[in-house]
């Protein structure tokens, strides 16, 4: 697949610069600016626009392991395979009714969802099958170090599980401590995954470039999370809103119409 | 990549069944029915939301050769790859400055681009990558049948083409002929692939679950050009709007909670 278009590699940052670049994508890009978060956690959504979002989120929920056992196979050695392994077993548990995905089955079925039916995925959005895959495809076709880069959004989640786990049950009278079970475990899993990952990051992006590709991977991987919200968004909510990086009126323009401002 | 889930195999259709199965879905999903191509069409855009359109589609248009290439590499004989390679001869043209790729270059340029800008992809929406990325990864991942029948939306361009060029041509003072004259090819081109592309899944699809699984690929290929539309509308343009097929307020819930009628 051809590359996007890649920020272009600067001078080789210290491992403690090149974190602080990859915290500041997070500042920008990450989810929890998206409009769609701000009101699923200020209680501003109503039950069946959570409920879209419980919908479409058990897509995401669902490929992480498959994602992550792609990554698994391209690990060259069992002492990074060991801890990687990790991210499977706390998706897919150790036992029936077990793991990550079980606990989000349980927030759907929580906000009212036949469980046959969130299995099933028939009712997603096709903007959110895309999105999902195209992380997975990322995962599969990118260098090692791009892979595991675009993991680092974890780096990002406690805050807003924290957001949103009080938010939601301080608005919804129909989400239960117990209906968000998933993000009590995520919020010990996630910063353990995310201190491996950007450890891993840091001392792999030894040259301008590679630290500009795992800058870029990051990137790639806010975009994952933030276009599943756009359809969430789009679909359920509302009014129209440009993303981040996307062409804007005024851009890109020919220099004899950028000059005449428009008078065409 | 775990399949999404299929439309259940029904009886075995006759050839001319099967054709009439492939039109009706073009009769509800092709893009022809979104809004954003109701506006387009009718000029109700102003100009930088044609200019979204140009430069998003341009995506689309510079990778078909990239999806055909894959497909092509798939052929089994000389027969079957002669026809297909045409389709990138068309869109790569014979020299520099030639081909249909040329010629969408030449309408981002006509609606006031900079070509250098709309080459870079820099300003594209990301659900236009992972939709068109989609495309090519379904192309290379399913069976021949499913790839072929993919590009089956073809069946369906003359009508939208027509329309198109009559309606932005009346509609916008700043639309000339010469700016669309990639759609004057693809008036020919596509009834062409199209008649190829539908015999081989007529003659090919040949037991209930192979018909099954041109329908859907047919479906697949008609999301990932309605995607593209949500994206621009949503980013664009406007309101609220579920997708074909996607969960609707009502669906999917649990006994207790259907029976409720959502008292809660």
């Amino acid at each position: 697949m051809p590359l996007p278009p890649a920020e272009p590699a600067g001078r080789l940052l210290s491992p403690a610069e090149l974190e602080a670049a990859l915290r500041d994508i997070g500042a920008r890009r990450y989810h929890n600016l998206h409009p769609f978060h701000r009101l699923l956690h200020d209680g501003k959504l109503d039950k069946d626009q959570v409920r879209a979002w419980a919908l479409n989120r058990y897509y995401y929920q669902a490929m992480i392991p498959v994602k992550d056992a792609t990554l698994l196979a391209r690990l060259p050695d069992a002492s990074l395979r060991r801890i990687w392994r990790q991210r499977i077993v706390d998706h897919d548990g150790d036992h029936e009714g077990d793991g990550g995905i079980e606990r989000w089955l349980k927030l759907a079925e929580g906000v009212g969802f036949d469980r046959d039916y969130v299995l099933s995925t028939k009712g997603i959005l096709a903007a959110t099958r895309f999105s999902v895959e195209a992380y997975v495809h990322f995962v599969a076709e990118r260098s090692l170090l791009e892979a595991i880069a675009s993991s680092l959004t974890e780096m990002f989640s406690p805050t807003i599980i924290s957001e949103r786990v009080s938010g939601m049950l301080k608005n919804y009278d129909f989400i239960t401590r117990e209906t968000l079970a998933y993000f009590d475990k995520r919020l010990t899993q996630a910063p353990r995954d995310a201190d491996f990952a950007l450890d891993y990051v840091k001392r792999h992006a030894t040259t301008p470039e590679l630290q500009a590709q795992a800058l870029d991977a990051l990137r790639f991987k806010c975009s994952v999370l933030w276009t599943q919200l756009d359809a969430l968004y789009f679909a359920y909510v509302a009014p129209a809103m440009v993303p981040p990086d996307a062409w804007r009126p005024g851009e890109g323009l020919r220099a004899d119409v950028a000059a005449a401002g428009e008078a065409a």
